[in-house]
């Protein structure tokens, strides 16, 4: 029943509350923003070079460019592109990336359709996200465990959903599309440090698109495509027992996309306790103690012990190692109370300005902490002291980011790609696009 | 090392054996048949309506149509022809049927490339097929168990080596290139017997010139994209151990080819056996005898259980039907001395003449035989008995079709498609193939 029970649901979905209406809106503003903000990545650069030669009719943009292509590589380059810089979002319970591969799908597919409304998008994309979410809680830890992917593996059934949703395919249709997406499983964790990693979500995006086309000309696949012996969930579990039934029974009584989260830097997740105690540092010390933080004589962290075993990169030379360097995250944070894109770039990350700061910085792990926990005690050299415990980092469950923080990234990471009065322009347009009589049109707006 | 030793050993290959030239040839002139054969199946008809509006610059031949389409197009929608009547080529060992996804690949991209003589062709199938077949060997049976559909799931490696040899891609690119097959797995068992059972070697063949085009851009996966603790093989192995090493070390020195084995009945593999004793009598009883085989009194088959337990409709309705049908092929092999693809039709399935000798065929296990053995007891009005012990099948490895019935297959699933003239040219331009200055004008022509 698990395969129909997603289509049953998916095609008949009609409300939602208001609450995950909104958590629709901030995963598809955070999207676009990735989307653009990745856009001009070398990776993206040599995809689009290398498949160029076979676009079809231009149809669907490409997010961040005023250039369109055809409605598959338009997802699949946008796809990769929304996860480049490892910026985008995360379903915690999962680690699944939901956003990539869906809204990749229907964003373009919206161009290419036509007429598509703002509120059609939504549904779409809370119908695809809902469908990635709970089926990798269905298979998870065992299917992640073993090296999979979830975000690309889940991302082509959520894609085939959410396409599916905008096509208005029968619930026959429906249930044929989820099985031609379930035979793409795409993505391995071996391809992590790899181009192939920002592949997974692009071609996810595809795999549902294809599978939507095909199921709307009747093309059948098994209405069983999911739970039978042979089908997705026994054959990627990994070992496990796939929880088919019971998740897909959740859904529309819980919303995973409201539990989808953003993160606030760009860098692997176990430094942001310490990056965000640094910026609040930042803070204290420039507006309230009106001290310069080049002064700043030492800091001690007492953090988490896998901040230490992943991120204890002392002198990185560049800003690919910075990402893996609580250091440089401190440093950036104490000294500009920001640790975006900006940030990260290879010249910040060797000016003296910052290395003289990260040098100031120790750290010591303290395995009685929580993973999103940190305690900061800083001196300045005029004698001011700062503790500081930060207990859920910006960006948990349990401290969002804000409206104005998200568009604070957005306008942060978009700006680099296109300056910052397009960066302005696309910001509105992302929050609106929940309101679009036509998304296509406001898209090339 | 077995990521890197593939691509090494592909980028490298140069000459192979004569046997092994001969086995390619054949796969690729049974292949062309396949696809030809399938090419005006309705499961084709549904994936090309799906996908034209997406069609790029016309590059690639549709096989058995005077149209062209893009490579990626049209290596799916070829993929697809060729699997659709389940009458392609079988790697017994596997069950893999290699050709489908390889040549698919290759043909579409020689053409779209230009200046692909016979030989690099044939030098390409020859790669990807043996990647394809030792990657099978080295993850089977419990891959192929667990319910993964194994043509596509190596094939989609296959494909990309074949095409990263006519890219002439580096040792480096071709590693890649490997990796980014290998994180796109296709296909599952609980497909069988829908439209997305074919879908597979097509998908497969698109997988790999993905990947191939890719990597010729310098997109990068991993050097250990097949060996890795979380790369393909321990992924897919359905709990078994890969014997890459094993495997692959046998690169060059076995040819998987060269037990490439190709149906002579488009029907279960099990009737073959039946059906082969029942032609060998149509044969006696016409020529020796000189006898009318409409006035057989009664046939008595013994032969293997699987036999009765996968093809023993009595009374098949329609064309697809009479493949589980050992009573329909025994008939038409006894009326006609043919069992091919025009005999599957539905009016002769329906045909009184047909059904008054299906009608006289009675059938007995016997699991002292072997699944390729089977026994022909034949009473005809006249007095005449006739009595056939079939002890492998035409079509096994023992006796393996020959060229000419190879040429007579051919001949009979395209005329259906095209006509017996063009199935004619085609005939002869397939097996030509392999001495083409320029594949892609050959095709063309």
């Amino acid at each position: 029943m698990a395969t129909k029970r997603l289509a049953i649901w998916a095609v008949n979905l009609e409300t939602i509350p208001e609450s995950t209406q909104k958590a629709a809106v901030r995963s598809l503003y955070n999207y676009i923003g990735c989307a653009i903000g990745g856009s001009n990545h070398p990776t993206v650069a040599k995809a689009h070079k290398a498949l160029e030669p076979l676009f079809g009719r231009s149809t669907s943009t490409l997010l961040g460019t005023s250039s369109q292509c055809d409605l598959q590589h338009a997802a699949l380059l946008n796809g990769i592109a929304s996860h480049v810089h490892d910026y985008d979002d995360t379903h915690l319970a999962t680690i699944i990336h939901p956003a990539g591969p869906v809204a990749s799908a229907i964003l373009s597919y919206a161009e290419y359709q036509g007429s598509v409304t703002g509120d059609e998008l939504i549904i779409a994309l809370v119908a695809g996200i809902e469908a990635s979410c709970k089926l990798g809680l269905a298979v998870w830890p065992e299917h992640y465990d073993i090296g999979w992917h979830i975000t690309s593996t889940t991302g082509s059934i959520g894609a085939a959903v959410a396409v599916g949703r905008l096509m208005k395919l029968s619930e026959t249709q429906m249930a044929h599309a989820i099985g031609i997406a379930a035979v793409q499983v795409t993505g391995l964790r071996e391809m992590f440090g790899s181009d192939t990693k920002s592949f997974h979500p692009g071609r996810a995006a595809t795999n549902g698109i294809t599978a939507a086309l095909l199921a709307r000309q009747d093309y059948t696949s098994s209405e069983q495509a999911l739970e039978a012996k042979r089908g997705w969930a026994n054959v990627v579990a990994g070992g496990g027992t796939p929880k088919l039934d019971e998740l897909l029974e959740g859904l529309g009584k819980t919303w995973e996309i409201e539990t989808n989260s953003f993160k606030p830097f760009p860098c692997g997740i176990v430094c942001h306790p310490a990056i965000d105690g640094a910026i609040q540092c930042h803070t204290e010390l420039t507006q309230t103690h009106k001290l310069d933080p080049q002064e700043i004589e030492k800091v001690s962290l007492r953090v988490h012990p896998l901040v230490a075993e992943l991120t204890s990169k002392k002198e990185p030379r560049d800003g690919l190692e910075a990402k893996f360097s609580v250091f440089h995250g401190c440093a950036v944070g104490l000294l500009y109370g920001k640790a975006g894109p900006a940030q990260y770039a290879d010249e910040v990350v060797t000016s003296t300005e910052v290395i003289s700061v990260r040098d100031r910085v120790s750290i010591e792990a303290d395995s009685s902490l929580a993973a999103d926990e940190a305690y900061l005690s800083l001196d300045h050299s005029d004698g001011t002291k700062l503790e500081k415990h930060v207990s859920h980092a910006v960006g948990s469950l349990q401290v969002p980011m804000t409206d104005e923080q998200l568009t604070a990234k957005f306008i942060d990471q978009v700006s680099l790609v296109v300056g910052e009065d397009a960066a302005g322009r696309w910001s509105e347009k992302a929050w609106n696009l929940c309101n679009a009589r036509d998304v296509g049109t406001e898209i090339r707006r």
